[in-house]
């Protein structure tokens, strides 16, 4: 096991690197959607939304679709970043379970209602307007989907508020279970169909096994990004549920051991991904092949986004550094294994079933 | 408005009555079913499970299944019972938002994670050999609509559980939108094409039109309830949020003029749902027609079934008293029409809109 000097591991990730060509320009749309809303108060939040480079993480997820599709799911990615700094990870509904949950619920209406609407919460107004948007590109069925999979996102989130609101350290299996739902990967990579506008048939998405896919890919990309978020949660002192925290607490060890384990717990979740997705790839549609394709993209996409984003960096080193820091990381050709076996864990040992189409 | 001795109104429900004929048997399977598994600690309890009749209560809204997609469904409504009893509107967790988020999530995981499964809760366990029958039975697509359902209820109740904790009254807005997800409508009326065994294509599921019926369904079937249940929890002093007590608390009115406007309002809404769903029978599959001829024979058997369980009854009035009343109720041949406009309220003047398949 190896670390780099930013405390960064090689991962363990045999996809290949892409992006869409036209990420600028998405950025552009995306940004100038997002700022004739209200949702950014400042120039600094203005900045910080920017900072988190969305068009640039979804650009790498769906690096085929088209313009439009691009840029309003790109859209969204901000405006989850930007709604999870104000209204979830921080702010003052970050540990009142009663006031997100009623906030939420509205947020959540907006999305789902179609037609016009006068809403004053720049949140809600934002979110309702793509809402439209994604039900005109796509239509009513990917539509509903992606409100299913943001509603899930948002009640796991609720989940980690009262868990803060009680100073609740989770188990293991439980943090997995929480962090599925809590990390936004449910909407995210619902908008994979959106952007492609591709219609998986309803008996292939709702299969165990595309589920278990999905979630495998979630859990991959959370835990990745636990890791690179570590060293900006620590400096803003919310380090209380992280999967490193939660292993140390649990594992009773420290921290250099937590980091062991949690990768390798990631490795062997990634290594049953790509082999369930090789088995369903061969049986299942075109629509389907191009999901479970980007569900790895998403993956391979999200660890290069999240190297070079500056929302992860460690404020400590500066940015021409950490470039060249980048440049000389070697991806692993190896997972890595531990002393963890995931099918102890009720929330995600059912992956490991004999699941297929 | 004529009142009758119960102070129940006639309803305007211009649907027939049916009901399932092995009803006994259904009763008796999912009874000696949820028995299984420790959810009633007293004998008590379990007559208090049994006395909601939920047997009775689904096969009114789905006389034409078979025997075992009746039980399986009137199953989970003796297990929503049980579980709102003992974990939303009663029980420690009833203002408890942070504490009634993690048991959610938890009994949500416990029905969403397919295959053997060691679950110590009774309601987990419960729930989760229940998915397990639903995947069987119907398939992973009735199956995950059925989750999804599953989780916006649980996100109502979530709601209104902050609200209790806040002593915080909701404006009639903010209320039915609640409400639309608290009543447990969406999992009861999911459970139609599990019981039926149908498969309504997603087109027709997720188009706005087929959502704001299943809505006006639901919302007409909870004001329905808000009824039956006054008298109910006035005696046991829960009454912080109901449509009686918003309308007054927000028109400054009595009870008697709040009475009228929820029934007017509940008419208004059914009216609409009238309409809308010949217009959208008339060009949907046969599926989509067993479904909507569902969610109609839903809001009829909801109150057939409110008028006769003991649930809902007047404790001051004797069962015999109450028996010869409901012979002498006369149905509504109008809608009442009332001072409310419920195309003034955003959270549902969408169903309003130039709607079709």
């Amino acid at each position: 096991m190896s670390t780099t000097t930013t405390g960064t591991l090689p991962f363990y990730c045999p996809i290949e690197s892409a992006i869409h060509p036209e990420v600028a320009e998405a950025e552009r749309r995306a940004l100038s959607w997002i700022n004739r809303f209200g949702v950014c108060r400042t120039p600094e939040e203005e900045r910080r939304v920017a900072g988190t480079r969305s068009a640039e993480f979804y650009a790498r997820f769906v690096p085929e679709a088209d313009l439009e599709g691009l840029w309003i799911t790109a859209a969204w990615v901000y405006w989850g970043f930007a709604f999870d700094d104000a209204r979830c990870d921080e702010g003052p509904l970050a540990a009142d379970p009663a006031a997100f949950a009623a906030m939420a619920a509205q947020v959540q209406q907006a999305l789902e209602v179609p037609g016009p609407l006068t809403i004053r919460d720049p949140y809600a107004a934002s979110l309702h307007d793509l809402g439209e948007r994604f039900l005109a590109y796509s239509g009513p069925v990917q539509s509903r989907r992606f409100h299913h999979a943001h509603r899930a996102w948002l009640s796991g989130v609720q989940w980690q508020i009262g868990n803060r609101a009680r100073k609740e350290m989770p188990t293991l299996d439980d943090y997995l279970a929480m962090r599925l739902h809590s990390a936004g990967g449910e909407p995210t990579f619902a908008m994979l169909e959106i952007a492609y506008g591709c219609d998986v048939p309803a008996a292939e998405m709702d299969s165990p096994a595309v589920c278990a896919l999905t979630q495998m890919a979630i859990l991959v990309a959370a835990l990745d990004n636990d890791r690179h978020s570590f060293s900006k949660e620590a400096t803003l002192r919310h380090t209380d549920q992280n999967v490193l925290t939660v292993l140390q607490a649990q594992q009773a060890c420290g921290p250099e051991q937590a980091l062991h384990e949690a990768v390798a717990l990631r490795d062997t979740v990634m290594c049953r991904f790509l082999a369930l997705r090789a088995k369903v790839m061969a049986n299942g549609s075109r629509d389907l092949y191009r999901y479970l394709n980007g569900l790895g993209q998403g993956i391979r996409g999200n660890i290069d986004w999240g190297l070079r984003t500056p929302r992860y960096l460690n404020p400590a080193e500066p940015e021409a550094a950490h470039a060249r820091t980048i440049e000389r990381l070697a991806w692993a050709d190896e997972p890595v294994t531990g002393d963890l076996d995931p099918r102890s864990l009720p929330s995600v040992s059912w992956w490991w079933q004999d699941l297929s189409l």
